[in-house]
């Protein structure tokens, strides 16, 4: 279900204990020189929607479409909020829903560059909203990362920004949107073993990389593996997990008090 | 052209001079009983991209979806952002426009409670670009207040708000989304002479009205006049009122100098 | 009743059902080569208090002089507060006339560049202030247009700042301050048939307008059609229109319930 | 000379090396039974306008009324802006000053309450705008300290708030706006030696006071001492201690440079 | 070497190109009923200052003391910042120390509730300097989690808070500071598989969990597997782990431009 | 007591009518070619634990080390909070302790440039936590003016910044942190007799200073006087100051109410 699809007595006959709102956010930044701008708010939606689906008794709230995405900026067409104002958007979009009555929100991220920021809002809206509902932030890739790993052909590295991943997803559901043609290969060097530019990679430093300075393109990784296939496997994966989590946060408890 | 489906290359390759930008913003808020909540971005961006395409030489950004609608909240599934808040969304986005070079700049909003936000925008934001772009704020309704005066049938009240203005749109554009069989009319009371209802309505005064304490469905008007051919006429003349305005846009100068 | 000169006991007295409290606002910005700063406050103030005499029970608050005047920075004398901070000055204000139990304030405008200010404002204290005090907001000419329609001389185009309206206003009222030799009429082009100049008429769109782009003078309008006679006739005109609204907005009811 | 009065070509003529410009602060608040409301602002205002036309070459700004007086809230009429507000008002008014050109602001406070807000400001605009300007504020009873210590009549802890010396300079400017004969005297006690109610005392710990839990009416000290003869007088000393400071702050050096 | 105990001349010649500024922050919280309330800022700044004289060209700024412990605030003694007063102090510190012209700085944070926190400030403080400095920030548990992996005792879930990793660390470094006898093991329930509550597991969802719903005492874990020798060798792993990396980061170059 | 190094329980076992929280700050800034960074918050630290240990029943916070220092910024190693960010920290810090139910927090302050900082925070926390807790502000120099101006042997001008006051203390305090050998002398000329640069000087007028402005290397005043005998003096005085205002300030009533 689409929240701005339905009617306000919609909403409000759902029920409260069973019902999961989720709240897709992604960017709108360069994607190599074959990919929209609007890529990760695109697949943040889609998955959720499939998730909500699959899963049953969720909501899912129409996304803001923009991110932080400062270190996209060079390259035409990114749009950058600043952190703050993202979290100021969703602050006030989780609010509203918790002056509904929902119990369990989720925002559900498609951007990389957002991840500092919902790992905030996790803890700044679950402690404002303690008692009367519980908000959980994730990155559906990080979440699937295990099924994505298994499925992926690229070598580390490979897989980081408009490729080999995100690249087969867009195909897979928007296909007219993909120029393959333009498709550049690029294995960027972040410039140290302590970074990595994989998309489900792991570090434990944080810094700023201005994408140009890793890509000419914009592209991190080998979008010429891409393919529709791969993008449902992917998108399956994506939603079987994303899915899996929602049954499980269904039935987390709401601690009582105030905060 | 919706710039979340170009590339990054296909942005950088639009020329500065011609090309004029819009960002669509509207509200997730009730819409009666038989309208769904997203009604006002929905609208707001159809219309853009309607005008686009006939205009020429337009890209539209893609709708934050949220707006001004601390009114409504009184009535589940309405969503409001703090006006601060969708003030740095609006900042942020179009500082993020200029500084990929383009010159005009025109927010098209299609809900009345954003009124406000966007003639403060329309001064810090022109001020703020000033010798680099130049930022026209508007709401579609009023650009085509005369066209829409000339079709509508209901009388002075009767078109408010989840009315026959924007139920016909709805019918016209997403009829799937219409559940006419639940709307009521209401043609609210105000409270006083100084003050109107009516979307093309014209008043000195503002003032905050909760829309719980004008209509018990949150109808404002009638939407029994509502038909997908009024929708069609109402759009129309919606459409080339906004594609005239770009026209004329397009050929305003852009002062120079800093501020 | 000017509020400053009134001692804390007998603002106590105050029978908090029948008093309607007004804020004047305006701004200190040039005003052509013959009008002082001070005029859009002078203005503002000189309506509020003679309407307050006229329709009994009203208080006015001392105004805090400056408005949103970024577009007249570039002469000499113009001072302006940034768009957030004429904000807060209002919302700690109209927080500290409702703490002493008021329950109808009037923001009462001179200013065309505050108008996107008081129209949030209307919708922001009036949400805050729901259940306690109703709040209005209003720009004095435009309340009274239809008298001012009726007394001008000036073409369109020849009433928009230290024009024949405001000039006739400060010779009625503070005639010293008016070096009427140096006046300069000045019939700007606003570049666009969406654009006005004039104080009292419409228009759809909102832009940024720096004066020094219209006016080499900041004059915008006529002022050689300007007396003191015909500033007696626009002042008694704006008063009515005020104490009318004044008297209907005395009666309005007050919605019971916080949000 | 009152800037607000001034003509914009006027304030553009002024010599930027000798204009020394006055921004006036004060507060809206209890005086007791007897004091206008306006008292504090209106007392820095006659002082700064009295040793501006002493001194020559001063511009004095209008007073923006209100202050921080959290502090009497309790009684009916005072008014208070949140600290931060008043700095963004004195903030908005100096970079506006500067932005003229002008090199030398005095902000002269006429409110104990408003007294950390100034000491911040001097610290913060002398920051930003050091190379272009240098900005001063104090407080002109204190700056008048020894003056007003030989005149006065009160005890220690006899002149604190609509005391023998606010009630003697406004029976001296104002004498209609005292009401003598509803003054009440109290001396207040404090709770420990460390702290005094007295105007010019010296302490070096701060607390906050309510003023309702010092005094029943709001008044500390005793204003039956007070009478237009010793306003004469207090006012001379004041505006003299005030004028001959502006004669040494026009020769202080700007240093040069950026910040 | 301790900033703070340098003087500003032995600042000043310190080689910009090879030296490292740490900046360790942590927090003031409950640590069991057996641990100091300083136990994360305690940690955090021993570690640096032990990887610096091992390193080699680095100084350590003092630490704020104080972190994001909203979820801690249920036990005496914790102390919180909100979320965006941690980043404003950092913000601050790092623009004083880029000022003063070194280019590589490194946030060394010892709690797991700022962690979010300094993953947005990688991203917008990297991008505020870029050009002039790299920031990076990191967890000093996450760093060298391999080799406390290798150390541990416990089974997943017994390290979490006040546990066998932090009770050794302060037993090694500060051990009148430990009152052991008092420690109480929990091995909390987090209420999901998705969910860990141990210092370096790994999970992908995000969400808010107040430490009085996990754990009676404020343990999470268990210190009685804790010793001073297994703190020694704890500590050693985090600062050879530190060490190296900084190591590696004065190799980093810095990009040129502005953004 | 040190706060950090007490667990939650003996926290949660305090008196809390008896026992007076102590919050040290300072800054982090030149001082001198001889004397450290850390100077101002040492020293505030110190004095308070010292006065701590001779009042008895006093907790004393860790200090956040940085304050307000942007007129040392040409120095290197000096670090500034901007105004609103220290005011943050503070708000914080002592939300964090009333919430654990102490009623009297003392605010020690070690540097003369958060003076305003501090004078606001009397007042805007004093409001804020009005009926739950007294928050007292105060310069630790200043409280124990009368006992160093008995002990100093530098003339007026002599003791400002580095100088014989503080070169001394942290002599007698930290001996191994004073270059003696490379301390300068320097009386300034703050350019006007309205001001003064010896720290327990007085002034009516505020304005910012610049020290690169006053002082080749930053010292204002005669380190030749300092020794550690004198630090010892000073020392004592200072903390038998604070002590006998801790014991005063035990005793002062909590009002009721709130605000």
């Amino acid at each position: 279900m689409r929240w701005e699809e339905l009617t306000s007595p919609e909403i409000g006959a759902l029920d409260r204990d069973k019902t999961v709102v989720v709240f897709p956010i992604g960017s709108v930044e360069q994607h190599g020189n074959h990919m929209p701008l609007g890529t990760d708010t695109i697949l943040a939606h889609e998955v959720s929607l499939a998730a909500a689906g699959k899963a049953g008794n969720v909501v899912v709230l129409p996304p803001p479409w923009y991110g932080f995405s400062a270190h996209h900026m060079r390259f035409p067409g990114s749009v950058t909020l600043r952190a703050e104002t993202l979290m100021a958007v969703a602050e006030d979009v989780v609010a509203s829903v918790v002056k509904h009555g929902f119990k369990r929100i989720l925002v559900v991220n498609g951007h990389g560059g957002n991840g500092g920021v919902i790992d905030v809002l996790a803890s700044t809206l679950g402690h404002k909203h303690y008692g009367a509902a519980r908000i959980v932030t994730l990155t559906y890739f990080a979440l699937a990362r295990d099924s994505i790993a298994a499925l992926r052909q690229s070598e580390a590295g490979g897989m980081g920004h408009a490729c080999e991943f995100e690249t087969s997803l867009v195909q897979h559901l928007r296909p007219e949107l993909v120029k393959i043609d333009r498709a550049k290969t690029i294995y960027p060097d972040p410039g140290s073993r302590y970074l990595t530019t994989d998309l489900i990679g792991s570090q434990a430093v944080r810094v700023y990389h201005d994408f140009g300075d890793l890509s000419p393109t914009g592209t991190l990784g080998d979008p010429s593996l891409a393919s529709p296939e791969a993008g449902r496997n992917f998108f399956d994966g994506s939603v079987d997990a994303l899915a899996a989590f929602i049954d499980d946060f269904r039935g987390w408890k709401i601690p009582e008090g105030q905060q």
